[in-house]
This record gives structure tokens, sequence and C-alpha cells, in this order.
């Protein structure tokens, strides 16, 4: 059994933030500040972009939409590498070859592609121990509806983590590449929404549309928006909170 | 000059419904009721779709949202051959070939670019005249921001009228076959939001995606849901609202 433990405590406004910890799993869970977090709401767990942490800005940013704007409890773990957890020799291998290609103008998606997958195998297992131990907590509790959002590396872990699992109603993905992932796309039929950009560098629009295409659900949205790969819009952010909010009913 | 005639006035809930022609073509502008509609705000121009008229259910619907959610104004008028406007020899014989191409399962694309490409001829200057003489009302003004929004038909009118129109600062388009429009789209350079329906059984993906393409704006987003032809999902009205908030300023 997977137990979650409260590292610390903070209000900010009127957002609570509790960072936790899984079975080694560092993470965070931010709530309605009113009646200490106990309120019974939706969850929303966020995968973060490759290279960055649990607490960055754009997840801290998405989870005050999603708190103050839902009322929902957000959720957020480190992926394996990331933020404090330590690196294997194959991790420093791959990130050198990536920041090599970045330098000398090869693509970076092939290697993107294959050592997210690889990220992932461990990061989705470590997603169920993590949301089974949510669970647990009544404010949650295992009857609530659950979503996932994560664009990048939070695609490239979510697709495959929503695929295994049944407890996710409603995903929003978007910016990575179908190669290692259609075949689990093929299996999601939960409402989706899909972020990509017209002008990605990195990302053909071939490509992105194919992903896209995969998803099983009857329901998706496809968000393309004019721009390069890291100028999604502010605006996407509000348009998923509404998608979670339409999906898992604001409380 | 084309001088504007009042020919009813209602008010429903918040919402003032002004019936007008200008030069003969019908139109109705709806307000906020606050001050009978006086009060200066930024305007939207609708265009309909085939078959319908000024004030389908998805004209007042639509306008409804804009004037309760953002305080614009908002005009619409028949286009040729709608409403109550006379219909010509041609027109009848476009629409029974419409018709028969339906009923007999052929395609009716070819027919409905080729008709809607000929209204558009008479609709792009009755639009001009429309919009000189609503800017003559002092709520509306010549120096205030202007939209346009119309689907299918209302986007075979809008662009040519938006590409030849410097007013309009922001528009919606979606659901029309790129064939005759892709000239004009490319002298586009506002701000674009695009609606396509990714299982459209009248216009392929690779249509829709081409006339996406083809507008010059820096600024475009394609949302592209899954369902038929008339499946646009409703929620696809709320962020039009939005992105004429966001690109005209709410009053």
């Amino acid at each position: 059994m997977n137990t979650l433990t409260f590292t610390s405590t903070t209000v900010s406004g009127t957002v609570l933030e509790r960072e936790f910890a899984v079975s080694g799993i560092p993470g965070v869970l931010w709530s309605p500040a009113t009646d200490s977090g106990s309120r019974r709401a939706p969850l929303v767990l966020m995968g973060h972009g490759g290279g960055n942490h649990k607490k960055h800005p754009a997840m801290s940013g998405r989870a005050q939409r999603l708190v103050e704007g839902c009322g929902f409890h957000v959720a957020v773990i480190d992926a394996p590498a990331h933020g404090g957890r330590p690196l294997t020799e194959h991790d420093e291998q791959e990130r050198e070859l990536m920041t090599a290609a970045m330098a000398s103008g090869e693509p970076v998606g092939p290697i993107v592609v294959r050592y997210n997958a690889w990220l992932a195998e461990q990061a989705v297992p470590e997603w169920q121990a993590t949301l089974d131990a949510l669970q647990e907590l009544p404010e949650i509790g295992t009857d609530g509806p659950v979503g996932y959002w994560g664009i990048n590396m939070g695609t490239a872990i979510g697709v495959p983590f929503v695929a295994a699992e049944p407890r996710i109603r409603a995903a929003v993905f978007g910016q990575h590449w179908p190669h290692l992932l259609t075949d689990h796309a093929k299996q999601i039929t939960v409402p989706v929404e899909f972020d990509m950009q017209w002008d990605d560098e990195h990302i053909s629009r071939e490509h992105a549309l194919a992903l896209f295409e995969a998803f099983a659900s009857t329901e998706k949205s496809l968000h393309a928006n004019s721009g390069r790969h890291k100028e999604l819009p502010r605006f996407e952010a509000d348009s998923a909170v509404r998608f979670f909010a339409r999906h898992l009913g604001v409380s």
C-alpha cells in the first residue's frame, strides 16, 4: 500500500499548497484554502514538461486557475530524473544527445520520442500509485471525477497513463510526436482536448494531426494556433480549465 | 449615402432588438437594453448560414451571448435570396441542383462553392453599405472596433468581405471549401478563429485545413471537433464570444 505523507503546508491567498511524498516520489497538491482543503471536489493530475518540475510556474499557474476557477484539487509529481530526483547514467547520456542535437540543428524529435517513452515506462506506475494514495484522502475519495492535463513530456507520459487508467474521465494533451504514442491513443475513449502549434519547428503538422486522429474518443477537439513550439498561447490554459469544468463538473 | 431606418423595436430581458433597413436590405441590430441601446460599444457583424435568415435561432442565440456577455452591439442582414428577399431564376436553378445532389448523394460542394461565390459578389457591397450606415449611429461611431462572425455561407460571404474591409479587426470563420476563397483569405491579416468538423461528410479535412492555412494572419486558431458537418459543438459559440472579447475589448 502506498501511503501519502504531507511534508509541508502553505497558504497563498485562496490556494492551499501541500507538498507530499508517495513511496519516495515528491509531489504537490493544490486545493481551495476553504476548510483547510477538506472540501470534496474533483481532482486534476498534471504532468510537467521536459526539463521542468512539479512547481514550475506553468504548473502553479494552471493549478491556480483550476483551484480558483473550479474549486478543484490539483496534483503534480516530479517525473523520473526531474525536479530533485536522481539521474541515471542513461538519463545523462540522452540529455547530452538532446543538447548536442539542439546545438547542431539536427532534429531533436527522435531522441525526445525515445527518451520520453523510457521515462513514461517508469512514470505510469508512479502516477497510478500516486492516484491510489490521493484517493485515500477524504477530500478526494475513490468515486470522484479525475482528469489529466499534460503537454509535451506531459503528453508522452500522460497518453500511456490515461490509456491504462480507467479512473481518468477527461484529458488535455498536445505538442508531441505520434511515433510511440498512437497505439496507446487508440485505447483512449474519454473526451480529449489537444493542442498543437501550427508553425512548430520540431513537430510537423502531419505528425501532430496523426496523434490527434489516433484518439478513439467520440468527443475530441484540436486547437491549432499559429506560432512556434514554445508559443502556445496563454488562452489555451483557460480553454483547458473550461474543458475540465465541463467534463468533471464545477464543484 | 446609405441611411439606416429602424422599422421596429422590442426589448427581451436585457437585450434590445431593432429591425432596420439600409437601401432595401433588411437587418437586425441587437444591443444592451441599458440606456435604450445608446451606450457606445464595439460592433460584431454576423453572417447567417445558407437557407437561414437574419433572425434564425443560431443568430439570435449568438447575439444574446455577445450582448449579455460583452455589452457589444450585433448586426445581421439577410443575405441575397434569403429571409424575405426575392429569388431570381438563377437562385431557383442553383437551389434545385443542390437539392437534387443531396437527394442522390452526389457531392454538393461544387454547387455550394459556385453559388455562394455568386451570392458573395452581391453581399459584399451590401455589407459595406450596412457598415457605413451603422457607423453613423452614435452608439457605434466610425472609430469603434468591429468584428465579423460567420460559418458556412457566412464564411463564403465573410472572407471576401473581410479581405476588402479594413474596418474589421477580428473574424470567426469556418466550415467551407477553400476553392474560391483562398485568394481572399491570403489578404486577411487580422486575428482569425476558424472552426472545422473533423468528420465532416461534405468538406474534407484537407480542404478545411487548406482554407485555414491560407489566412495571412499572424494570430490564427483552428478549432477542429469530432463530429459531422451539422454537429459543431455549442461551446464553440462561447469560444467565439471570448475571442471577440479579447480582440475588440469588453466594453
